[in-house]
């Protein structure tokens, strides 16, 4: 049972944890503000894990990280990738205010850096194969994929961002698949 | 004298504020610490400014409304436009942390609705011209070419980030071209 309450504390306090951190930055979140939320103490959230630091790094392991390996990831269907990405942005905006945050603070989170070396190697194979452009890098092909299905998220700085209807929604699946098959990929 | 006395402290006020608000935010930032940067007094920001937030939207619209306005646009050239940000964002990093920062906390800065009108007018007249694909809209059209050039900065959310030498921007100065001119421009 103790191991079980033990589970259960460390889940309460990162759901505490990431909703401080998604909403004030890492500056800005306080730990006692999370401790009250989670309904333990602070003693508690530093035993478990650590300072305020540790625990945001724990959150984005936790959170930010799996929403985003949890895209599905095929090189040769980067337009499919990047409607993926849309709407996991569009369901947890949360997750990508928390990765915000970190490229803003300079809060180096720990990424996975097997995972993102997977997706370059999956694209350079990809390139070989003839199905993704030769004359962009695999690194700017990740970063121009990420950066255009994301327009629309909180990093998007266009001045005009209007709501987000369904329609706009499905409009905006059309535009992002449209963009990267003509500029990226090489169609048969 | 006394009114350039108070240009040149106003001046040194709003450098003061750039530099604190892009580095550490507007709930980051503090009055007291800009005034010390600034050799005045917090008394003086004040009736110069009013409190942190009028000071914070002085700022923006003195600087990063300035800097994203000065960039040329001209709707039937946007690849040329979105190198233009590019430079802007390599050039004045703060400024795209200024706008970050703004959106991340929800601080609505404030815009030039008239410049934003322009563009969109302009994007629909160069749809009518023939020069820009009319499947996509204008709000959308200058959503992704924002997006697309500041892939690299600090909005870019790509897990890799190159340091970008001068051969690296030239690099990304062309697939900006490239990625815009084949997936939303028309060419003869």
């Amino acid at each position: 049972m103790a191991t079980r309450d033990a589970e259960g504390t460390r889940r309460r306090i990162l759901a505490a944890a990431t909703e401080d951190f998604a909403r004030h930055g890492i500056a800005g979140a306080r730990v006692d503000r999370i401790a009250a939320r989670a309904e333990v103490s602070k003693a508690q959230i530093y035993a478990y894990f650590g300072d305020k630091l540790a625990l945001f790094a724990a959150v984005f392991r936790r959170h930010a990280a799996v929403v985003v390996d949890a895209t599905p990831f095929t090189a040769t269907e980067l337009p499919g990738y990047a409607v993926g990405l849309y709407d996991a942005a569009l369901d947890r905006p949360d997750i990508i205010r928390l990765m915000a945050w970190a490229r803003l603070e300079d809060v180096a989170p720990p990424l996975d850096d097997a995972a993102v070396a997977g997706k370059l190697q999956a694209i350079a194979d990809a390139q070989v194969q003839g199905a993704v452009r030769v004359d962009v890098s695999p690194e700017d092909v990740l970063a121009l994929v990420t950066s255009i299905a994301l327009t629309w998220s909180v990093v998007g700085l266009s001045p005009v961002q209007p709501a987000g209807s369904p329609a706009d929604h499905d409009r905006r699946r059309a535009v992002l698949r449209h963009v990267i098959e003509h500029s990226l990929t090489i169609q048969e």
